[in-house]
């Protein structure tokens, strides 16, 4: 693949090379050990054409925790799952305030913004409860079909650490449950909900992932539609306008393409018919996203010259 | 122009006949007196391709208060002359909240959200003042070079409306100013802003304003750049995140294209190296949108499958 | 007694009487099933001056769920064991939102705005835990030796009806548990502060249990001091700005005495050196305080001239 | 007078000895220049008994400029003059925020909480020029009747001030001229109110200017009732909760009296059927109310043993 008249993989490997020094950037997210304790310097990036090999740098095959990334695959089992009817009980719209906020929840009634804030996922994996018998066998087996790679699982102890410190999120919980939005235990969704969160993967197997939502709703792999086109198409944009959580505006701003960041430093993102693309580095910028990912992506952007505008 | 096999022509005349039983859909905006009493029946629809001629339906060329598609203008030529420095005294988020809000202006220390709420943009036209030594001449100087008509201009009457009713606007304002955030007095501001918002424009003129948003910045008419590339990607990401107040998350899923609206019932929108798109119909939702707009530009991009997604 | 040139008693009858016809007003508490089915035509009234017989009317003999007002028992134990080190982890002032309240909460770091707030009660519910092997156990033994009756307990099926729905309650507890500022188990801390809501207490009871409230802390049935004369004086003034959650402004300037109410339509109140007061009656107003209790006690401070003020 | 069974005088001269070294404590105002060039180290105290003389401490007869306390005179004439109907526009329950903040006026639809925070002071301005032809020679006619002193001005220079730095003020205005709570021009509000705070007075001006309130309403120079003993009460009752902005509750646990502070510095206080108090020390603590001033009354209502409570 070729963008701005040069191979895609030498420009990539040149900008890889540039941001390389930066290693380290920001604070890694420090809430529960378990994160706490992961290396700082690591720095993956993965960029993966709809055709031809994908384009690995770094520490792109390190598996991390893919925190709040998988918010956007408890998104999408639902929306296959129920279509429209999601949006009953909760919105589309960009948040405003930080992703942990009760303010907002309470004000609204205990109705969440959106999926991709901590308590809008709360309430899909409420909804998972409902449609699964496992839910959580269910979103492996779907990340095992998407990446073609049965070995990713979730990480006991940062799902037990999650537990342990997530009185936020059951603050969270209990105040959407007062409200009639939870119908499950506050227990068994913050369980599944955890369990989520502390899905490792790696760069390329993100990339590869979320390549569905390049094509359209098809699985590359499988060649079994995942999505409808419209899903696709509506859930590229729910990214765009909510991924980065409040940083949402100023990441369009800057980087203009659809993605979801997670608080152990991964940012995936994907621009239609083009490529997908993950960068790993754990170093967080006061709003919660990878510092060094945003800046990357950024520049890659602009160099390549692809954009959704 | 083609698009899902079809011409462009027979798709939207379609999609107009459809549409048209529906005229009257919504509330018009009654707020200030010469806004109350537009004709509610009236319904227009331009589509402007890149190439050739603008495919115009039912009042396309009646002219109609622009509000707060204004907005778009005033940013653009101060984005213009400032290039990044605009970001020094507002932000790119979503507001999250009703476009006229004190709340989160008060708890943002006098820092608009962004430049398309209203105190977003009466922080730009305070800068406007700065930049230029009669900002509302060379506004409507712009909207001459980018239409190519001269007779374009602001109408009194709703403007000294404006001025009248305008307590809330200007409790933002001076709001902005205890925090200095406005340097010049409210009373110009607020005078130069309620200017802009009572312009008067046509559907057809619209589309072909925007034009430069869909040809990263140039003008087609002078064949000058008016933004850069650069500038231009970010506007048309703006517009897709805050174009539409707290309806942005909700119209990016639905309709999926950058796009700004005005209280006066118009929605002005764009895909980039494809067209530009103007609906007008003077009743509004429940967020402040024309209603009819909305519904007719959602189904204009499914049906030609055009989408920057 | 006297007051107003007549005899206390004869001025309480006549008031009973007058205002018995409107038993029955407002609305009965009805969150939980055990309060939901209390018969609404009750109406107690107690007038217990410093020296000389209770004065009692109606159903002023048969107890009822005391809710809230128990936050002023716990309230008062931890201030006689930590003194003014009570204040390290709650505040003393009105909170000016609805009792149970996140947005607050929130804003202020996890530190409840004053003890006759649900979140507050829960902090000195954690304090409790501390301070006693067995609060509950000391919180009743309290309540017998400041009434003499060893009979009042809490209410076993309310207390399950509490815990059962307590969802907005556990998110309270859970958001300070976020902030640090709760030390025990979620779990524990709302095990004992629903136990306190669910004492059963009559009218009469409450009159003589807040005696040493207006004696200068003195317990005139065992003569010991309860609290010093400048906690007691505080106490008081904690009372009348915050008692009556965000009806406090309200209810100091029509009746103009401390007081703390409570859901189950329980409402003391005191005047120094003076008498103590009780009233019952289950209908709330839209602010859940007793709406026949409030008229009563305003009327009974203007006609009886009595008044701190 | 005796208190704590000894001369009162004695005790105020004790105390005003024992406080005069913390001169100069807190922040000066210094949001106007008019303000901020007050000497820091001037300290005052005023205590008017119902029978005797005024006891003058320091800087008791130096006049200051009385600021928010002007709040309190505005307040009983309109309260006077309209009865209860003065609550059909404003509340009377405490802010819970800064006593300047838009948040909660907006989300309670221009309803200010109560006639000591500015927005409520500003909407009895607006009733007082509807009920005075001249209210501002109505106002000092009322200061000169109750002092006796018919020379009380208010400041030409401070009120130009205030107006030139009233942004925030004008904000607030505005905003409540939105919701249609402000029914005269949001100019004339501010002038008249401005102009109030503005005005200047001693301490022992004050201590006699607020006898009718210890005196059931009767303003003793006059022999005349000002206010009811309804009024009066309730008066009082809300000086207690709402007096002190969001320190109101602070200062009731300390200090334990109705009270009217100023940003000039200035306390003024009082105890029914005893006395009246005025402290003035131009140091601010964060809250906005003077820190010295506090303190001193604290120990006041401690040694003395004088209190409502």
């Amino acid at each position: 693949m070729e963008a701005a008249g040069q191979p895609l993989h030498s420009i990539v490997e040149g900008l890889f090379t540039e941001f390389s020094p930066r290693r380290g950037l920001g604070k890694v997210a420090d809430y529960i050990p378990a994160l706490a304790k992961v290396d700082a310097q690591q720095f993956g990036v993965a960029v993966q054409p709809l055709e031809g090999e994908c384009l690995c740098f770094g520490d792109a095959e390190v598996r991390f925790s893919i925190q709040s990334i998988s918010k956007l695959f408890a998104f999408t089992m639902a929306f296959a799952e129920r279509g429209e009817h999601v949006w009953e009980r909760l919105g589309k719209e960009p948040s405003g305030t930080s992703f942990n906020s009760l303010f907002q929840l309470e004000a609204e009634n205990g109705v969440p913004r959106n999926p991709f804030i901590n308590a809008g996922a709360m309430v899909i994996t409420d909804m998972l409860l409902d449609d699964f018998d496992d839910p959580m066998f269910e979103l492996l087996a779907l990340l095992h079909q998407l990446t073609g790679c049965d070995t990713i699982d979730y990480d006991e102890e940062v799902y037990r650490s999650e537990l342990a410190y997530g009185s936020r999120n059951a603050a969270l919980c209990y105040l959407m449950k007062s409200f009639g939005n939870i119908h499950h235990s506050v227990r068994r969704v913050l369980d599944l909900y955890f369990m989520q969160c502390s899905v490792r993967m790696s760069c390329r197997e993100l990339a590869q992932s979320v390549q569905f939502l390049a094509r359209h709703g098809v699985n590359p792999l499988s060649g079994k539609e995942f999505l409808t086109p419209s899903q696709t198409k509506r859930t590229n944009a729910l990214m765009l306008t909510t991924g980065l959580y409040n940083e949402a505006g100023d990441f369009a701003f800057r980087v203009g393409i659809p993605a979801k960041s997670g608080v152990g430093g991964g940012i995936v993102g994907l621009i239609p018919d083009q490529l997908t693309v993950t960068t790993w580095s754990p170093g967080l910028n006061a709003l919660g996203n990878s510092q060094l990912g945003i800046d990357f992506l950024e520049e890659f952007t602009t160099r390549t010259g692809l954009s959704i505008f």
